[in-house]
């Protein structure tokens, strides 16, 4: 049986005349995107051009809510009421899928952005708040979690459709959590060892830790990034070795989740 | 057969620390609530609280975009590209459908909010814009337009169901334009007066203008207003007078359109 | 001699249409009011019209520069980088340092707000970048700061004017930091109780603390509220019990600071 | 006599995560920087970080308040009450103020942007607020006015310093007006053509309309832009041939207004 694996993206990060990131490199490299949805960034018209690329290049889209952040771009961790964070999430949740009618689309996934990301992979109050407005507006939309994190276990209280994401270039400590980045070392800045590190992970489950240790890690989604300007060559050259060793990328919906 | 009017007022129009209005007492009055929706006024909090509310009081609810100006509150009329204005709404709406999951309600009408609906009376590129996002998102989507204005021909352009919008408190000219609110007089504050006005116009279809003339005017749904301390009580006094004249005051969806 | 003190509050939170909090009852109780500055609450309106209130009322007035986080009206805890911290600060003092010329007044203070006041409290690095920012704009500002608190510490490291706050409302523990407000009984909401705690700390330099122990805490101005219902009829209260007593009610630059 | 004439161009619009515009390469062209203001664009690192290149390159600066529009970047025409607009420019000068403190610099003119620059250049009211606002916080700010524009007349009214304004890329009619953008050939985009305008203007104090006539335009300072391509070279080949004619480039504040 052919083994399959999703490549996501944060996508659509402009606002008004301001552009950002490599939105159009990286809708072909992934299968599924993650939309930002106005608060930390993203905007009606970056969201509207977004899904028409989408429709285009066959990626699935999701929303990608962030914190009311636009001047921290999402980035600085805010401690918010667990009610206001939920509203603020299934709030973002429509208007996408409000964005995704003009291109004939379905809104398929949520993946939380940055410091909200962060924080409800170790909270779960913010992880199941993200999960409540997953049920109360979508019910089928699955949620990207840090495989590990406090939002996978949401994920499965609350019985929704679950995407656990690894990193193609990020290395893991002993108990399967992503190192810190602040340890040198722990980016993997170069294509090779960024495809070796992924092809374990999607063969065989497993990733060689810090330490050296081979441990279990299992994915459904890996993240590829395009803020960096060497970041969009890894994620192609990581696409180009899992196609070349029989893996199909295919995108969230087509998983087996 | 019974005549059925609807009553609408502009509603949730607060924002994080910030209360304003008399939502409370208003959705006693009305049948139909125009929620706002982030842009404007309005936040996810308040827009769930604003459904949690119709549900209870059987009122329909329907969005009510505005610019994306709170600081002018929605009342600055701000000149923009048709485009975007378009999918500003469209955002909008979505915005709302996702919060009124929460109440397990569904958004059934538009009424643009303040300078968008002023400026929408008049400007064909705006009532288009609004009309295209609606007949995108949801084109079930009752149009709430100005009776004879620019929303009403786009309406019927893009084959909208449209709800002719008349006002309790407000003077006509000949030409079936609301007379401007800077001449003495146009605007009714006696409860007696806007109730003739109201039942003339409900049961008659005609208004009688500021020179004398009666003219014809149809109108589905009448607006009342909440922000003066005399609205409310003119408000009440309207329902009151429809009723006792047999008519039947009715949410949105339940008029013929 | 007689003993001085200082009252302020925070003033000048309403935002375009929206108002908010009791200005005009506080600010004939206060003698130094903290103004909102446009992020966290306050726009140019308001803070103009507030330093009109000043003037007419003989109140100094102060920058109170919060989070830029006007739906989490500042009270929202936000991790962010210290210079970017810095500069915002900045920005706000200068902000209304020019809506202060349009009534003929100094800025003469400066205290945070909300959640940016309780970081800074125990925060080194945030209490200094608020320093830095007062060194850098206008080195006469006297720094509001918690008595005991970071930023008394950030105050005299940076070489800055200092006064160090006490409030009449809430009870101290014995390393004389304020108990939490999640302790029944700490907050002090009879009159009666709370003059006579303020008369100990300004005219003894003295508080009991919860365990009933007698500790020295030296304010030179004391912090009054105004949004609950009672809170204004308490600082009104209070400021007649230290009248009664012959304590004397200044302006903060009339304080030995 | 030297002839002397300024230059001066739009700056630090950035925003948080957000770059833009060509700040460097302009900065070497320039002698007086219109800085962002953080209503339209700019932020308070980006006012600090282009006080600081300002100061490094011999630059002045002023600055350049715009709506409160940053989705619309300043560019959208908004209706508001000139005393609302007016303490929304003080409010962004003393911001700039504050922020130029950290450079050692002065605040020294006033450049409105975009949609508020061509509002206030045919509005007297608008004219007058933005006036009025530098009267009360720095009388001694230059007011940068198109020549001939309602600017022109509000400063000449309030006795403020006035520096006319020219562009070195725009043609004009025989009114002395810039002939609008949308007519074919109006905008200069070849250095030559551009080059032999600008001189015609500085040295002679004229220039050739649409229609062929020669007429009197009297210029302080040309604005050069940096938002297209080929704009920041055109610049810099005006500025060489200013030079090669002897004319010496210098801030605003060493022109004689």
């Amino acid at each position: 049986m052919t083994v399959k694996i999703n490549l996501n993206a944060d996508i659509a990060e402009g606002w008004g005349a301001y552009d950002i990131g490599s939105d159009a490199e990286l809708m072909k490299i992934i299968k599924s995107a993650n939309v930002a949805c106005g608060f930390h960034a993203g905007d009606p018209n970056t969201m509207h051009r977004l899904c028409a690329l989408a429709k285009e290049e066959g990626v699935s889209i999701g929303a990608h809510p962030g914190f009311d952040d636009l001047w921290g771009f999402g980035r600085r961790r805010i401690q918010m009421k667990a009610s206001d964070l939920e509203h603020m999430v299934a709030y973002q949740i429509g208007a996408l899928q409000a964005m995704a009618c003009y291109a004939g689309l379905k809104v398929t996934h949520l993946k939380p952005h940055g410091a909200l990301n962060n924080m409800a992979a170790e909270d779960e109050g913010y992880a199941m708040a993200i999960g409540r407005a997953i049920k109360t507006v979508d019910r089928d939309l699955i949620y990207v979690a840090l495989a590990g994190s406090e939002m996978e276990k949401a994920a499965r209280t609350l019985d929704l459709r679950l995407a656990r994401e690894g990193f193609v270039d990020r290395m893991y400590d002993d108990n399967g959590n992503l190192a810190s980045r602040s340890i040198p070392g722990t980016v993997l800045k170069e294509a090779k060892v960024a495809t070796e590190h992924t092809l374990r992970m999607v063969q065989e489950g497993e990733v060689v830790t810090m330490s050296g240790k081979r441990i279990k890690v299992a994915v459904d989604t890996l993240c590829v990034h395009g803020d960096e300007p060497t970041a969009v060559s890894v994620a192609r050259d990581v696409r180009k070795a899992l196609e070349a060793a029989g893996v199909e990328i295919v995108p969230l919906p087509e998983m087996k989740l």
